[in-house]
């Protein structure tokens, strides 16, 4: 994401943990920042991208973190994935200082953030949305407003809550039709002309796991921390979830025995594996979707 | 389904517990059947759409049943949605008695079937499959040899499996939303471009829940009886099904607070219900998925 | 459960599949019987135990069963543990021939038929309850009369929803416990001194799997058998039970895994295969409970 | 807690939010700190009972916290339920500054609190156990020194997790058996004879739910707050916790649906709301357990 706005001639300065992630943008002309504190006394609009919640508390709002240097005027931009509450806090925080805050988590794959074809889930008032486009649209190709602050975190929940338990869904119809005895690409064929097709099974699967690839894409450990955000903020706001609840134990379970650093479409050899049923694969030469 | 038979000038003889069904089939030139029996005497195949496996086996395998009155190279088709192990039973006693067998459950809506449009999974030999496929194309629009006898049944339930499933999910989900707060037109435009997207979503909901029509369509109840199919097959087959079970609760909530009778899709209603959240409908001029 | 009625001197005719069976009774001097039919003409009360609604359906109500030659003023009472469905049918069809009918299903395991020492949860009619009252006693230490018929079936699945759920709550709770590090015997005894404890962890667990002992007992796999009939009789009734739906799933993973034949205190040690934990034992000489 | 303190003796400087819990205990001849800070630079022991682990981090590790402000040679002791994370947290942090560290949550209720009737689950080094130990008992009947640091808090989780799942248990139980039109006291009088009793069943239920007293006791908001703390736990350790995952969104249903604040043992009565039954109730009389 970052290399996309040096290509764009965005002026960049950059902080990483990991010197050789900061070195590599370097090379693409970025200056380099010490810390998050001189970090935000160098920049107008600041981006972060951290593990979770706890990691971006601690750098936004952290004693010495990003909002103790910022001047009134600038903008925060937060594209991790993080529970609601968080996104508020920020928000919030923001507000009083007179910085500016958008949450903008993203979808998609990291092949696409390499190509710049991110999607962006925006939450920002309209005049800070205007604000960060350019920068949004030099790292992604759909950039969806979603709404006010926090609305970008609370729309990746629920798509993420739809992506991730379709895998699960999808592991349980094939391992069925896997112990079944039924044809693969006869199965698919049906699927894919009813109510029955979704995203995963139409565009994912073809390419990772029915292919034989189980790389991740998208790890199941990814998947199991998104999941987990999703059912406490279910929880938070009264929401029983128990498709999401139980989803989240078969996850646990994949994770337990080893698939964690798997693609998530990987669950379908997970669920086959609790069955002794051999992981189902397409024949080669298959066209995918 | 039938009418469609006599449209199409096949000869027909009927017989149904409701007589006025019959007499309707009367006037389209259908011949009416006293019984079973006098049915299968006068037939060469007899095709049976039946709530369910008990019916099923006491028409097909009762004493005075379809089968100890068809004559050997006569054929059975069964279009009712039942358990593996039913269509095994048939696939077997017929058989014995040189009778041919096909099942063929039934895809798609109510709607579709009156108007020669219904997709039909079928489990046949290649022989009896090319006998009963100038019926089958009578009534439908797509038919899908999915293998042997038993093939059609097995590869009904993976189909709806996910089918219904992807209703209780969607239902998490949009709550979810609503409860954030969540614009629900954009949502539904972020999730049909991502990988979240599925077919009732895209779809069947635009046109009935979501729109605000919840008479069915395949009303709870139905998708209740198939998810108890499904989660009985994958106990036999010793397939963990975590996801269909804990679906299968949530329809057998929503079944106990009065919504048996609504739309599968009208579960966002009933999930709605529980955490006291307005069901969320498109605006008027929507346009469909 | 037979052989005891026969040592407290009840005159006993014997049929069953498995020869070997019946001949173990005629050394105790009972009469062996050829076929249901003959038992039911030399009888005023006959007894049945089997696996399951359908053997139960057919032995009683078949076309050669046991209705169709018993006199009227005999009595069914059937001991096999089936849905309340099929023991209403079984009430209404003898109630029909002028025949009584009880349900008693059994509680306790096998070591104590053997002793005389069953529990027995029974309906019937308080006439008819008298009359099977010595039968009864002279099999069981403990005789519940619950109701009228179908509430000893009623009562038996209420139980076992319990007594089998506890078990799949034991394993989760001691496996967190083992992932934690936690003391066994240390844990126990805490658990034991609050509203934690239950019959299973107390009572049967600390003989068999806590001991060491995974043999049956009461196998999985029948287990898993009872809860089919709870969650359906559930689904009949409209009363979700999420919990049962979720421990059946437990129950399958583990059949799936070869834990169907082992005691059903073995689901500690299903589930603690699942996290790549060592099974818990009791240290030898911790006093039992 | 505090004021069996104060009775027995112990010099007490107490710090509360609310002014009005602290002078209660002024009247019983506590001192009164005006913040945590002043607190701990006046104790050689201080105790926290806060809401959860957040409230603990901030009060104990915060910039002006305890932490902060105590010598070395003295010693927090933590009684509240928070995650194993947060007490491991502590122990290190106090451990570094030469502090001792014990955690010792709580169980029974807020009545036996008063009435020095607690029981502690204790984690700590010997010597720090036998220094809190007059404490501990001035406070409680019952003290399992359960093994180190963060061993109280790992053993309160895995008896909660038994405590309150078997209440969504029970409730699943009953509700089927008054579905079923079983007799309430006939019932219990059965499982209380087999393995099926539990803690819940035979000691809290007959004095609140079932004698209509649906006050809490323990609220199910609390009780669902320590299955969150549970479920997180678990899936932390890769234990997947189907049972623990389904019962919480039994109580997030709950909740949404107003029983919050009632006792856990009204599960029975959410449950039975779902269903449309009638809440089942003890004949006046019934003596309890």
């Amino acid at each position: 994401m970052a290399s996309n706005l040096r290509r764009k001639q965005f002026a960049l300065s950059v902080f990483d943990m990991a010197p050789t992630a900061a070195a590599a943008l370097e090379e693409l002309g970025a200056s380099r920042a010490s810390s998050p504190a001189e970090l935000a006394r160098c920049s107008s609009v600041v981006m972060t991208m951290l593990p979770g919640p706890r990691e971006v508390r601690e750098v936004v709002l952290g004693a010495d973190g990003l909002l103790a240097h910022l001047a009134p005027g600038s903008l925060v931009m937060d594209t991790s994935t993080v529970d609601p509450a968080t996104s508020d806090a920020l928000a919030a925080a923001c507000a009083e200082k007179g910085v500016g805050f958008v949450d903008a988590p993203v979808g998609r794959l990291a092949s696409h953030a390499e190509r710049g074809e991110s999607l962006f889930m925006v939450g920002a008032s309209d005049t800070d949305f205007a604000r960060v486009r350019p920068l949004l649209e030099a790292m992604g190709s759909t950039i969806h407003h979603c709404g006010p602050p926090g609305s970008g975190t609370r729309t990746k929940l629920v798509n993420n809550h739809l992506a991730v338990l379709l895998c699960t869904l999808n592991a349980e119809a094939l391992a069925l039709a896997a112990s079944f005895g039924l044809d693969l690409e006869r199965t698919l064929e049906v699927l894919h002309g009813t109510t029955a097709t979704n995203g995963q099974l139409k565009v994912n699967w073809p390419q990772k796991v029915l292919a034989g690839d189980t790389g991740p894409g998208f790890a199941i450990d990814l998947a199991h921390k998104d999941l987990t955000l999703i059912v406490e903020a279910g929880n938070a706001e009264r929401v029983p979830l128990p498709m999401a609840a139980a989803g989240r134990e078969t996850l646990s379970s994949a994770r337990a025995r080893g698939f964690g650093g798997k693609d998530f479409s990987a669950l379908l050899d997970a669920q086959c594996d609790l069955s002794g049923l051999p992981p189902p694969r397409l024949k080669a030469g298959t066209p995918p979707g």
